[in-house]
C-alpha cells in the first residue's frame, strides 16, 4: 500500500460528490440552447479549483464557449511546468429514450456511474482534483511538486474551433514542459495502456462538372464524359490492389512504425474476430498489406471516401448522364506528414484524374489537424508509465488513437511533449446513450496522477535548462 | 408535280383544322388528373378515323390509358398489311411559365405551329390522315393499296408500361407485314433521313453493404472495407482506358456496324463542335475509341452510371466509413445483345468486383427494352426511302435513335420489320416548353405517306407468301 492510495480510497466520497454535482450540468456545446449551461459548467469547475487551493483560477472567454485556466505553482522556482488538458463540455444525449437513467441525473449501478460526460471528460478531470489532494497529503507538501496548470476547454465536442487560436494567444501563460492529456482511455480494464499519438486529419470535397445539364443517356450516352464515371475512377484510384494509398508521394514523409512500437501493439490481447463482430460491425478486416489491424488504425495513414453523390438517386431508374458528381474525402495523417504537403499531392492527383470535358473544383475544409506522436524513449513518457505502473500494479503498454483532435495543437503550438493519462474503458459508451464511468478506474487515475507530479519533478525543467 | 402533292397542298386546311382541335386536348398520360383528357384524346382520334372512312375503329382498354385501333382493308386480299404506330398522349408542360403561348392553345407563328404534342406525336399522326386522303384521291382507289392498320397508344410518354402486353394479346388482330413507326424525325430540314434502329435498354441498381452502421473513420478507417470505395472501384472498372465497356463478354454478340452504315452516317453534315456547344452542353466528345460521335450514340452499346450515392453528403465534412453505397447503372444495347444475357454478365461482373466484407445486392428494374435495327437491304426500307425521296425531292440518308422505346416491342412481338416515317426536326423542342411543328414538314410527311402505301403494295405480302 501507499499513502497516495490510502488517501484516494479514504476520500473517494469527495470524488463522488463532485461527480454528482458537475454531471448534473448539461454542458452540451453543440446545442445553442445549452449555452448558459456550458457557462455554468465552466464556473462550477473554476469554483472547484478555487476550493481545492489553486491560487490562480481564470475563466477565459473565446468566440465560442468558456475555457477554464487554473495554476498552482510549485515552491521550487525551477520545477517543471505540467499542463493538464481536458474539456468540460459534453456530447448531445439523443436518442434520449435509450438511456436507462436520465443522462443528467448521475446514477450508480454496481461499480459504475451513469451520466453524460461521466467518462468523457468530467469524471477524468475530477480524478485529477482527488489525485492532487493525495499528492499533497502523501508528500506533506503545500504546493505540487511541479508547477501545475490546467486548461479545460468547452468546445471539444464541437470540434474545438477556437482552441488553436486560444493556445496561440495564451502561449506565454501556458508555457508547459509537458502536456498531460486526460481525455482518453486504456485498452482494457486488465490491460492498462497509455496513448502515444493520434492521427492527423485533412478533409476535402471534390466537385466534377460535366454537361451543363443532365443529359438523356439515350441521345448522348457514350459520347460525352460522365462526371460520375470520372469521379468513381478517381476514387477507385485512391488505393492500389494492396490497399496502399496510390496518391504519388503520399508515403514519402511517413515515419516508419518502429519495431518496438509494433511489438507493443502485438502484445495487446486484441481479438480481431470479436472486434469485427462487436465493435466494427464489419464482415472483414481489410486494409494496407503488411500491417495488422491495430497498426492500420493507429499508426498508418489512410485515404477514405466519406461521401459520394451525383445523378439520380430516387426510386426506379432515370436514364441520364448527370451534370455533376461530388465526393468528400478525408485523410488520416501520421508523422511526419503535413496537411500542407498532402494538399499539394491531392491537388496534383485530382488534376491527373480529371479527364477531358470535366471541370474539377477542390475545396479543403480547413488546414486540417496535425498528427502527434510521443517517442517511446521520451523521458516524460517514462515518468507517466512509472506513475501508472505504481497505480495499476502491472505493466503499462502502448496504444494510439486513430482519431484526430486538438491534442495535436497542444504539441504544435506549445512545443511540448504530450503524454496521455486517461482511464476510460472501450465500453464506456462515450458519445452514446448510457455513458458511464467505472468508479474504481477513476480511483486508479487519481492515484496515478498523485504519483505523476513527483515523477515529472524528478526530470527537472527542460524549459528552464534551455 | 404529282397528284398526291397537289392534293396535300390543296387540302392543308383539313390538317390545320385537325391540329387545332386535337392539340387542345391536354392528354398528359403522366398526370393522373388528366386521365379524362387522355380518354377524350383517344375518342377524338377514333372519331377522326371514322370520319375519314375507316370501316373498323376500336378503342382498346388497357390497365392504363386507352389505345386506338383502326383498320381499312385493301380490296386485294393478298395486299400486304402495314401497321402505323404512334401515340396520342403528350408530355407534361412544366415549366409552363416558359411557354410563349399557352401549351394547349395551338398558335401559328410563321410556318410553325406551337403546342404541346404538335411534333410529338399528334401532328405526325395527323399527316397520315391527310396522306391517306391524297393516296386515295390521286390513285382513284376506294381502299388503300395496302391493308392499313393503326395502333395509337396512350402511354408512350409514361414508358408504355402496358404496350408489350397489349401487342401480345392482340397479336392476331395486328399481324402486320411491316410496321411504320411515326414518332421520330429527320437529321435536319435539308437533310432528310429515316431512322434504321434504336438502342435497347437495361437498368439496374447495385447496393453495397459494408459495416452495419456508419463508423468513425479515425477509429476504424483503413482497417475495414469502405463500401463507397468498393463501389467506386466497380463503377470505375466499367470502362477501360479506351472507353470500351470492360464487362467480360459485353461485346460478344454485338453486330458490327457495317461499312455502308458508317458511310451513311459519315455523309451527314454533323458539326461536332456546334453539337457539343448547343445540344450536348458538354466540353468534350469522348467515348469508345475508334468510333465517331454519331456511331457512339446510335450504333454502339454503352454502360452508364446514372446515379451514385452513399455516406455523408451535407455541408462540411463528416469523418465516417459509411455503411452503404448505391449505384444506378443503365446499359444501351445494340443488335444482337439481349437483356437476358447482359443481366448474367452484369451479375458476374458485380460478383467479381465485390471485395471481402462487402455484401452486394443487384436489382434489375425490368426485363429491359430490346434494341431494333432495320438492315439497309430490307425491301420495306427501300420502299420507304423511295416514298420519302419522291416527297422530299432529295436523297434520303440513314440515322438512328440512341434512345430506347416500345418500337422494339413491335418488332419483337409482331415479328415484322420496322420502318420509320417521321418528319420532326431536332429543334422542335419536344418534351420542352414551346414545342412546335413546322407545317411544311407535316405536308412532306403527308405526301411521303401517300406514296408509301403504293410502294409497299408493290412488294406484295410476305406474310401471305409464307
Amino acid at each position: 500500500m501507499s499513502a497516495e492510495r490510502d488517501f484516494v480510497r479514504a476520500h473517494r466520497d469527495l470524488l463522488h460528490a463532485d461527480l454528482d454535482a458537475w454531471l448534473r450540468i448539461p454542458s452540451i456545446s453543440a446545442d445553442p440552447a445549452r449555452k448558459a449551461d456550458v457557462r455554468r459548467s465552466a464556473e462550477w469547475l473554476a469554483d472547484a479549483f478555487r476550493r481545492d487551493g489553486f491560487p490562480t483560477v481564470e475563466v477565459w472567454e473565446t468566440p465560442g464557449a468558456l475555457a477554464v485556466f487554473a495554476e498552482w505553482p510549485a515552491a521550487e522556482p525551477d520545477a517543471p511546468v505540467a499542463l493538464v488538458y481536458g474539456h468540460h463540455d459534453v456530447q448531445p444525449v439523443d436518442p434520449v429514450e435509450l438511456w436507462e437513467s436520465p443522462p443528467f441525473e448521475p446514477t450508480v449501478r454496481g461499480e459504475a456511474l451513469f451520466a453524460r460526460g461521466a467518462a468523457d471528460d468530467k469524471g477524468q478531470l475530477l480524478f485529477h482534483l482527488l489525485g492532487l489532494r493525495a499528492h499533497l497529503a502523501a508528500t506533506g507538501r503545500d504546493t505540487p511538486a511541479v508547477t501545475l496548470r490546467f486548461l479545460i476547454e468547452g468546445e471539444e465536442e464541437s470540434g474545438s474551433p477556437h482552441f488553436a487560436a486560444l493556445l496561440a494567444e495564451r502561449r506565454e501563460r501556458l508555457a508547459p514542459d509537458v502536456v498531460v492529456v486526460t481525455d482518453t482511455g486504456v485498452f482494457a480494464r486488465d490491460v492498462p495502456t497509455t496513448c502515444i499519438g493520434m492521427r492527423g486529419l485533412v478533409g476535402c470535397q471534390i466537385d466534377f462538372h460535366g454537361p451543363e445539364v443532365d443529359l438523356h443517356s439515350g441521345s448522348f450516352g457514350g459520347a460525352v464524359p460522365n462526371p460520375l464515371t470520372a469521379l468513381a475512377r478517381l476514387v477507385g484510384a485512391l488505393h492500389d490492389a494492396e490497399g496502399r494509398v496510390a496518391i504519388p508521394g503520399f508515403y514519402d514523409t511517413v515515419r516508419p512504425v518502429t519495431d518496438a512500437e509494433r511489438a507493443s501493439y502485438a502484445s495487446l490481447p486484441f481479438d480481431e474476430q470479436s472486434w469485427l463482430r462487436e465493435t466494427a460491425k464489419s464482415r472483414a478486416a481489410t486494409g494496407e498489406a503488411g500491417y495488422t489491424t491495430l497498426e492500420r488504425i493507429w499508426a498508418r495513414p489512410t485515404a477514405e471516401v466519406n461521401g459520394l453523390w451525383g445523378g439520380y438517386t430516387g426510386p426506379g431508374g432515370k436514364t441520364i448522364v448527370p451534370t455533376e458528381a461530388h465526393a468528400k474525402l478525408s485523410f488520416r495523417l501520421v508523422p511526419d506528414q503535413t496537411g500542407a504537403v498532402l494538399r499539394q499531392l491531392v491537388e496534383r492527383f485530382v488534376a491527373a484524374h480529371t479527364p477531358p470535358g470535366i471541370i474539377a473544383t477542390l475545396h479543403f475544409e480547413s488546414d486540417g489537424v496535425a498528427p502527434c506522436h510521443t517517442p517511446l524513449d521520451a523521458p516524460e513518457l517514462s515518468a507517466l508509465v512509472r506513475a501508472m505502473e505504481r497505480a495499476f500494479g502491472t505493466e503499462i503498454r502502448y496504444s494510439k488513437e486513430g482519431g484526430s483532435g486538438p491534442e495535436a495543437d497542444l504539441a504544435e503550438v506549445l512545443g511540448a511533449p504530450l503524454v496521455f493519462l486517461g482511464v476510460g474503458l472501450p465500453d464506456d459508451r462515450i458519445h452514446a446513450p448510457n455513458e458511464r464511468v467505472v468508479l474504481p478506474m477513476l480511483e486508479l487515475g487519481a492515484e496515478a496522477a498523485a504519483y505523476l507530479w513527483g515523477e515529472l519533478a524528478s526530470l527537472g525543467s527542460h524549459r528552464a535548462a534551455t
